[in-house]
């Protein structure tokens, strides 16, 4: 799923005050990004798929944990007329490129619903609240938080090994986060690989119940390659496992429609 | 899927000696099932469905746990020509049945591979070698456990409450003598309800690893109902999500190939 989405108009356009940057447009249009040419992260169709577990209709607060330049909370702004959303990022570089999308032109019409917090989300009790994120001010956090820590690892800085050594504990960092920065009844979306999913369900416990699962695969006959788990806060509730998210027709390996309808932005991911 | 099994051609034919019993045919005729006609537990697609996630090359001693009448077992020993089954069961009464299984005439060719052990598999330590469940003595472990303890619930009889609280941990001591009984690298495979996913997970940590899901959903549109969970003793490994195992068509509610094929002993659930 590293793979573009389909529709991205501005494929690839050079930023114009920046040559390492592009701008690609989501959503046949609806937002753009201006992101890394190389070595950042690069939103895909990821961030879109976790953005369609809002309901269109949602309206109040959307935190996206882990925003990079944006791509989840201007994909739920654009897919949610009623929603206000927050993009919070802790690196300041990739904070300048969400920054630069709030300030796109081809934004205007979001960039009033859109803010922007530099902030670690993994922070705990009264760092997080004076980073920023008070308790109990969201009704909706997204994340799509990295799903490898090697980078961090490779890196020979020591703060940035500290972050790996914190990487162990990621889910349960974010989710705690998640849960004390949500009100009553609010939900959490996260998207991740399954091989996270032990850690995922364990860091929900006690916090989150009522978790909905979305397996998302490459085609009907190969394994998943990531979930979209949903939860509510407080909730009571036992795990659910709904019907998959097939990217891709078998026969000729387009786009299913229901993928095609994520990628525009015209689709949930659950039924409601 | 208490819905039973499309190819049953001895469909309810009564027991000769027994008129609360009936004789079913499944695998196509392969084996069959003495079984209450009311009250117990009646097997269906779940023993067929959990069978398959034994690859038909296996060869070594499989142990169905909670065996009731004896449709996992004898859906393993007819798929694996190369298999010893051991069916454990704790009550009598559902012994009694397989029992009767065993001896039953069209069984006669599998029998030599069938051997049953009445037991509670939930047995810890001492009490479960003496019970007959030897500490590394099997290659494969099978469970497909009551989803519904409210039987146990509604009688008045002490030891049956004592059972029903055991239900609360029911994964965790089926799952540890699961470990126990088998050798290194041996298997579990169990079939439970998607709501129990955390505490198999759970309970599955630091005994079993690569734990490979199938969900089963009655079509391609509708949430899971059951999951088949696969995994390997002392394996390291992270959880997997395997392609879904959809039981029936969309168009006309007719098995899917592949379903009709695991009715038929003809598939394996996972692809080995």
């Amino acid at each position: 799923m590293s793979r573009k989405a389909p529709d991205d108009g501005g494929l690839d356009a050079p930023s114009p005050d920046n040559p390492n940057a592009t701008v690609d447009a989501f959503h046949r249009g609806g937002f753009c990004l201006v992101q890394p040419k190389k070595g950042g992260h690069r939103a895909g169709m990821d961030a879109l798929v976790l953005a369609a577990a809002v309901p269109g209709d949602f309206s109040g607060r959307a935190v996206d944990f882990g925003a990079g330049a944006g791509a989840v909370g201007f994909a739920v702004a654009t897919r949610c007329p009623n929603a206000s959303v927050l993009l919070v990022e802790r690196s300041p570089e990739m904070a300048d490129y969400a920054e630069r999308s709030l300030a796109h032109p081809k934004n205007a019409a979001l960039a009033s619903r859109v803010s922007l917090l530099v902030a670690d989300v993994a922070r705990a009790g009264r760092a997080r609240a004076a980073a920023g994120l008070a308790d109990r001010s969201a009704d909706f956090v997204l994340m799509n938080p990295p799903f490898n820590e090697s980078r961090d690892r490779a890196t020979p800085n020591p703060l940035r090994r500290d972050a790996h050594v914190a990487g162990e504990t990621m889910f349960e960092d974010w989710l705690r986060s998640a849960a004390a920065v949500l009100r009553p009844k609010g939900r959490v979306a996260l998207i991740a690989r399954p091989a996270s999913l032990a850690k995922i369900l364990s860091a929900m416990e006690g916090r989150f119940g009522g978790a909905e699962i979305v397996p998302v695969h490459p085609d009907a006959e190969s394994p998943a390659i990531r979930i979209v788990v949903r939860a509510t806060r407080g909730a009571r509730g036992d795990v659910s496992l709904h019907a998959p998210l097939f990217l891709h027709e078998q026969a000729d390996n387009r786009f299913t429609p229901l993928a095609e309808a994520i990628n525009a932005g015209e689709a949930s991911l659950f039924m409601d």
